[in-house]
């Protein structure tokens, strides 16, 4: 059950639409939070073929992973990590508002994503850090030379950390699985048409 | 298990949000399929809160339920009324689309969208067009007064109907939920800050 | 005489603001089907200058050559060439839309412009095409390094099949020009400032 | 025959997508030069069913009415009136312009089109004023409630005057037509869907 | 003195032509703070000729008063209310951002800002109030009807409070200025032209 | 003081959010007036660290050198230099405007700043420029490859000269500071996250 009525449910979801990411950075195009949950939740479903965890739960995390978004806004990382005690509060206010508008165990869930403490927990957090990849590839396609391939770097290096994470939970089918170099496929390879 | 590879799924699945919604209307601020798809998703998961269906069905449909308009992109309703020959073709294309790149199984499950047939299509398409509702509320309070006033009108005819076909799988608790009178609350309430 | 009474005229026309081309495809900036309209109705008065044509005839046809766009959106190339059945019933529904609206006469012009049958078909084709041309350069010279550079090498193939079509309605002076030569200059020349 | 080498002229024209009408006026909606250019003309093609006069010849001057801008951009109306020894050396530069780019010929069409002094001269400038009704009408409808019904509302005074000049070139099947109403209609009547 | 190098304040100042004002409201046009500490300065300049103030402590404040923002972002403000272990640590890291890269002087400016504690703080809160009346009353003209409105009546109740706090600082000359009923000439008036 | 109330001042002011800069050249970001505006007045307020001048005064050109152009625009410089004439018309219309609207001194203030003829003239000039660099660094590392590399080189060569007339304006401390070092700094280092 989700606490918010109907109504109020509608209003702070439609929120996400105007909730731009990388606030801040040169950017051709933009993503809002909104499709940034949409490719989440979209890749979510697909790490399934390959990693055994509750999809249920984990779609239900994905989707409204960013939910308190609509109400805090996101404060860049390195003024976090530069400013400890900002991120404790921060952290809390997130999970207040999850807590009073959608539910305790939706906040709970969104500490397993946060701490990538549960297998669920784990594969939204690599879902997430897929949609970062996947936008930096579409900004450097359009042209963003600089910034996004800052960020791309950035995220290559952590995404393995996860995808170290997720090991163990991979099919006996997908054992040997290479998801990088199915990544890497995805940089290099165009656009349909 | 979807018939495309990871790197072949990221790519088609990208093109979402390139796709702009309600092509040819005039428009304030764009939706994107990807946005949309997002919004169907949330808004399926909080269905849940009162229709009794298979949640992991419905969401993988939700989530999903456009990926074919990447290929074949949105022929307008009143066309396809018009030519029923060139909507039969298109229904064609969108379910080989389907199985060829996800599988046979969702094509299915689209197919149970596109008709009403099982309760996850009558959720999904309940809310496929709250969707609709909550673009043409969030275009009307921008200004946009004449065109999505119409599409705002019209889908409300569309979505008694529709709530109607729900109404046998409302859960007891909710068995005198009235629907309409929450949307329209959502209707006239304004955004959150 | 054009069918539709002035008003209706007007607000079918107004439509093509609306209409982006390249749906689907990653884009730095825009082209709408109007502005698209301008470029070919624009080359087409220059192309005169080289081919012998009825520049009237080639006019009206550039001009409103993607009327039918407003009713019937824009399904891509390769999903038409994979749905032969879809593509057949795509094409009469243009046809019968241009006949109802603009009249019979354009609707068969049209027809010579699908189907480079008459050098004003020919001629408002190659300026179909320059349109595509010249679009592909100004997106690649804002940065969109790979999807445009793909449209832009296809459309340089098709270009030069075109060429060869209009060679015998070359005017004398100019039966030595080389069109593809003064594209290449085009393609490397700077925007004039 | 246009002065400008192919790639010369494409550069030239080119320039038409960058520049947007109505410079300093708040809008929720861009109108390029390109796009207006195409409703000049369309709307020059239609008007050939009411009044009599060269289709050719208005369709050349419509296409091309603000070429010169690419070069000299647009001072406000206000300014010119204010300052008369401006507006007499921008008009000095357009003719220039338009005879060195384009040539003499046109030059002088475009002048016709400034003075009203030919039937061409005034379809055209019937044309354009059409065409800022039809953008005030899609900016009201949006929502932009203020500074687009003062456009409407001057335009509407200018266009009764056009449309008097033009009286005399209407075709007898149309002595009797009342463009103005024809224009209220449009005026009132909602986009197709 | 500005502590940061000249190339450092470049890439710092620039980041604030990415941040877009009034993040998660629906929003017709996009305010960036740059824009807006374009208008806080130059409302800051007219203010001095009806306050007695220090003009450059004043600008100096004005230019630079959102300058932390490219390091920390913005929180809504119902959050920090909610949160006000939140606030204190936001304020924290502003204070400590404008120390380390424009001075500490700077940092303390900004606190009399933020508590209105000097005329200079007085002056330029009232432009920056003022700055949120004028992109509200922008816009409300172009059709956003409910947000901004929202927005525009809270801000007036505010800015009365500010206005009483100027007060004491009135030239002579100007003892009786009237300044909300200057500010409620400006709502109804419409654009230049 | 300023000759507008402060009702007519700040519309005219507002009008400056809605003009673009580089009218006519292909963009991948916009920059209005009123950004750059911004951008100048902070670089002139950096450059006080380096060079000896009244802030007080070049920061209220600064701030307002633009303010002409919400009521003439912009024509380009190549038109103004083939028509003299022309721009002697279009220099008088600023100097009217800036007297009437603002005052005499200040349309005094920016003919020091067009003829870089007082140091607080040079200095603002100097803002001027950097301005334009910065804006041609960010369309650049948006992908911008061409049209903004050939603005970025002349800018260069011309910056170099006002660096030259600014020079004996150092400050002792910083007689040897090498401002064009800094700038390639700046050019080459990356957004700040």
């Amino acid at each position: 059950m989700i606490n918010s009525s109907l109504s109020k449910y509608l209003l702070s979801i439609d929120n996400l639409r105007n909730l731009i990411r990388y606030q801040g950075a040169p950017k051709v195009s933009k993503e809002t939070v909104a499709e940034h949950s949409f490719f989440v939740t979209a890749y979510t479903l697909k790490l399934h073929d390959y990693y055994d965890f509750d999809l249920e739960k984990a779609m239900k995390m994905a989707i409204l992973h960013d939910f308190a978004e609509s109400y805090i806004s996101d404060v860049p990382h390195p003024i976090k990590k530069k400013f400890p005690l900002l991120e404790e509060q921060l952290n809390k206010a997130e999970y207040e508002v999850n807590c009073e508008l959608i539910n305790k165990e939706f906040a709970e869930n969104i500490e397993e994503f946060n701490n990538c403490s549960t297998v669920e927990g784990i594969i939204v957090a690599l879902a997430d850090i897929l949609s970062v990849i996947s936008y930096s590839k579409y900004e450097i396609e359009l042209g963003n030379s600089h910034y996004m391939k800052d960020v791309y770097n950035k995220t290559c290096k952590r995404i393995s950390e996860i995808v170290q994470l997720a090991k163990p939970y991979l099919r006996n089918k997908y054992i040997n699985l290479d998801i990088l170099k199915e990544i890497d496929i995805f940089m290099t390879e165009n656009y349909i048409n």
